[in-house]
């Protein structure tokens, strides 16, 4: 069977990410673009320079049509019939049924689902969980996204809003989240807990790290790898608190991988070690059937191979890849 | 079509309970009996004698044959191929294949489930849950124990231990919890925690209720419900950090309905309101998609006709009710 030929459509906060992309095992991005986003530009005109661009894309390929289209967006998304719920970012996307839009330019399947959905859908077909049946997904970046495979589904929810294990309670009365949560999860885990806590470390205002503003978890991961103590000591702790959120979430789900992704995620063993021994130790069902915690292995690709990834079976009804 | 002649048989610590259910909806319970557990008694003399006691019940309600046997079980089990892999209150269980011995004595499917996972299937099918999608369930007894139906099927994992949200870590850090945890919700919504409350308050060395010995959620209950201000604010604290045990699990799930069971959830008012108006206010996904909190509507008898409600068709392959 000839592989698909899939479009990739992936909406972020600053650009679009499109690719051509054949949907073998592996897949193949034959060929990308990055329109950048303008915050005043409505979504139509937005919609049809995109679909000028990916029918570029198709040209320069050599395709003579596409068999579907897949797109990954930030934002809370229903996925029937494909709408853009709530867009933090973009505040002039809340609302766009972006499927419907793209489908006046390609007559194909077409569907969206949400951009961690979608590494996930990537990560699952492709990379560090494939072959596996039940599998949770978090990405760590500003913010921490989730993703569950159950049985070999995709967890959606009543809406498709499923899925925000980083605003999961790690500490009741907790700092407080722009959510509306106090001690949600991504507060002590996302880019900026991970930073606060380097700048609560006693040996911070001594350490070279102290010059560099702003500071990132990238930063602390650099400067482990280099031998920091102080950078290993803050990601050792902030992998503790990650294992909290693991222990919460391997107690309600008993996958038997977790797959991390995001840039914090390429801090490595310094994070990932201390969280999966917190895990190992405090988790119940860790102990009866203890899950593999894994990197991502899709890495920068893993957004637009999750977009194209969006219009693949997921144990639903779609495209059989 | 005529309803299924079903066997449900509920194992708890302290007792075996067995019915003859008539899987109409309504579901009937036509006979009961009780056979009390013998720590000491070997697993295949009580299966031996629970097996007697079944067959009088099927000759009692005069049919002439069984369509289906399920079992409920407390403890972790692995559903494939039926097995207790780890009973905390009656350790000779452990590793006891139940269906096994059981289909020795009768020749028809069997399967067996943990005793919430057959509480929540049991809800969905006739009680709480029923004619939804997805749905979190949750018992608040001595534990908290919890099952989620998503897309219409029971989330199992890997293993059958998905499920554990009582193990949820709602403080990072907080009180050690016997699984290995510190901080489980089930240490804060759990009998002994909403206990541990009441005996905080400070106007608890002056109340009745501090006479009563052992005290149990259930007191506080029956106090709110004549007029004790002080139960009033333990309940409605304690409705607090049920709700944040709430957030985390809406905000993973995007249910549209939640069902409270067990004995606290008598509470009723006192304890929900609080953790409905702290997951109104602190879910992000509850903002977008508020789901109904409902108490349970089984009853006493959820447990039998959870058991028997195993055997049916789950979104799998057995029994189609």
């Amino acid at each position: 069977m000839k592989p698909l030929r899939l479009l990739g459509i992936d909406v972020g906060g600053t650009g679009i990410k499109m690719g051509a992309v054949l949907a073998g095992d592996p897949p193949r991005i034959l060929e990308t673009d990055l329109l950048l986003q303008e915050v005043d530009r409505p979504v139509g005109r937005t919609v049809a320079v995109a679909s000028e661009r990916l029918r570029a894309l198709v040209a320069a390929v050599g395709w003579d049509g596409v068999d579907g289209v897949g797109i990954g967006s930030a934002g809370l998304i229903e996925r029937d019939p494909g709408r853009i719920a709530f867009s933090p970012n973009l505040p002039a996307w809340t609302g766009a049924s972006l499927p419907d839009l793209f489908r006046r330019e390609f007559r194909v399947p077409i569907r969206m689902d949400n951009d961690v959905n979608a590494f996930a859908l990537a990560e699952w077909r492709w990379g560090a969980g494939a072959r596996a049946a039940h599998v949770v997904f978090l990405t760590l970046g500003t913010g921490i996204g989730g993703a569950v495979i159950a049985a070999g589904r995709l967890i959606r929810g009543a809406r498709g809003f499923a899925g925000e294990p980083g605003h999961a309670t790690l500490i009741q009365d907790g700092i407080p989240c722009p959510c509306g949560n106090r001690g949600c999860a991504e507060r002590y885990v996302g880019a900026q807990g991970i930073v606060d806590a380097a700048r609560r470390h006693p040996g911070f205002e001594s350490d070279p790290l102290s010059e560099i503003d702003p500071l990132t978890p990238e930063d602390l991961s650099r400067a482990a790898a280099e031998g920091s103590t102080m950078a290993r000591e803050v990601l050792a702790e902030r992998g503790v608190a990650l294992g909290g959120l693991l222990v919460t979430l391997v107690n309600i789900f008993n996958p038997e991988r977790v797959v991390i992704g995001g840039g914090i995620a390429q801090a490595g063993a310094f994070l990932l070690d201390p969280a999966r021994d917190h895990l190992a130790r405090c988790s119940l069902v860790a102990r009866h059937a203890p899950p593999e915690v894994l990197p991502a292995a899709l890495g920068e690709h893993a957004g637009l191979l999750g977009a194209a990834a969006v219009i693949l079976d997921d144990g639903g009804n779609f495209l059989r890849a």
